[in-house]
């Protein structure tokens, strides 16, 4: 970074021959995250993984991160302290300037946007509209946890932190992102925050496809009773590829378990094969909690 | 632009040797603008001038635009299209593509939060921090107008859009900053966001220097009847900058009257000539209209 927080704009210097990649995500109080749901270093963290995780799903580098902040009268300064903590210690993890932003007053509720800059070799972005039938579907990690502890708030149960970490602390899978860019495996890419079938489905809109998956192949998260989390539930940061069905895909990269769950059909709409039967997937997709 | 909205990131290529510019602005219902006050295309246009202001600021050309929008329930579909309209019609103006953002609902007043990715040549871009003592102070164009307006609003009087466009529509300076830059004539620069008094602060401090201005050099707006308003309105939108005082800057540069209106000195702090008597010059600042 050549010039950060302090002039009227960030000055920053991509590495030669790539393309700059810029994602912004809102994270609203009672919409995104609860504050008594949610420690406050928890919101910063989940705040700066989302934007990390759309960098991660196109394959790209984070370069800086830029935080605008609007807090109501009703915030204390500890609660800001904290969500700013939660945030700088994923930043440093992953080698991220906080590069500059905005504050404002909110009337009401915190308001936290996110943008990113990030990097990648020219042309070389995996893009959602890359997967072609045959292709075969893949998953990192499992799915549904962050969904599972999100129920269990709502139920009002007793969440330990350190038990949930793919809720409250999720990892943007960035070494993955970058594994498949650099090895050309991926043809399509998408990071699962709405939910594998809301972001399966933007996938095969995008590369105008169908998709047929099988629902015991999808790997499903420790805490996760029911397979309709992993299917739906958002927020799990995790990436789902596809990838031609000749090319090896290692089982493991950078210590992530990689699943393959099905795979890319002619013609529209999805498909999941469930006790013998094959059914339709809709996009059922993750509902803000407000609703 | 290479890919836009509806993928994980945007993805855009920079001009070879160029360093990406990043800005980015909240723009709060009731903290930067009233909906009874202005109307929504003036909203728009206000929230996307903010953030190309910025990149006049340093030199730059806009590349991209990506705008955040958390709207209430109460809001109707119109005022989003006016909203749209707006900002789209200063973007196609500047010819800057909006090529991302997000969208969430709002659990109270609209908030819009816009990002403005630009570009300048390695090196080049215009800092608040290079005045050095004996620079020569300028602002372009008129200032005041858009705190007169505040003031007639907030009075509860009737103002034609029309007549003032330097409050609803204000013209982000880009071929001026522009022009500055491929000339090297600017030696610090910084938009009148905050109002000349906070925004000249900001350049001495950044640089370590002082300034006296004189008052009768400041160029007053028509409307303008107070001299407070010209020294401390914010949201003009106008650019200040310092120059060395052996080079020739032109009294218009592509259209707009650049005016010379001190100098910086050695020390620090700010000064204003005004009756033959030179008094201290606080940066008075903008107040937001909730204050």
């Amino acid at each position: 970074m050549q010039v950060g927080i302090g002039d009227d704009c960030a000055v920053l210097r991509l590495p030669r021959g790539h393309e700059a990649l810029v994602t912004t995500d809102f994270n609203l109080e009672n919409v995104h995250f609860r504050r008594a749901w949610h420690p406050p270093d928890s919101v910063g963290h989940r705040c700066l993984a989302r934007g990390l995780s759309d960098i991660a799903a196109m394959g790209g580098e984070p370069m800086a991160a830029f935080l605008s902040l609007a807090l109501p009268p009703d915030v204390e300064q500890r609660w800001v302290d904290e969500f700013t903590k939660g945030l700088i210690r994923l930043a440093q993890r992953f080698r991220v300037p906080l590069a500059g932003g905005d504050t404002a007053q909110s009337p009401r509720g915190i308001l936290a946007d996110i943008v990113v800059l990030g990097a990648v070799p020219a042309g070389k972005a995996v893009l959602r509209s890359g997967a072609r039938a045959g292709d075969l579907i893949y998953v990192t990690g499992r799915l549904g946890g962050a969904a599972a502890v999100l129920e269990q708030l709502r139920d009002g149960k007793n969440v330990r932190l350190k038990d949930s970490p793919a809720h409250f602390y999720p990892t943007p899978r960035l070494k993955v992102g970058r594994y498949l860019r650099e090895h050309g495996l991926a043809t399509a890419m998408i990071d699962i925050s709405d939910g594998l079938s809301t972001d399966l489905n933007h996938i095969c809109e995008a590369s105008r496809a169908g998709a047929r998956i099988e629902a015991t192949r999808v790997p499903i998260g420790d805490n996760v009773r029911d397979l309709a989390l992993a299917l739906h539930g958002g927020d799990d940061y995790e990436l789902l590829f596809t990838a031609a069905r000749k090319r090896r895909v290692p089982g493991k990269i950078a210590g992530i378990a990689v699943t393959c769950i099905g795979e890319i059909v002619r013609g529209r709409g999805m498909k999941i094969v469930q006790d013998g039967r094959e059914k339709k997937l809709t996009p059922g997709g993750w509902q803000h909690f407000e609703g």
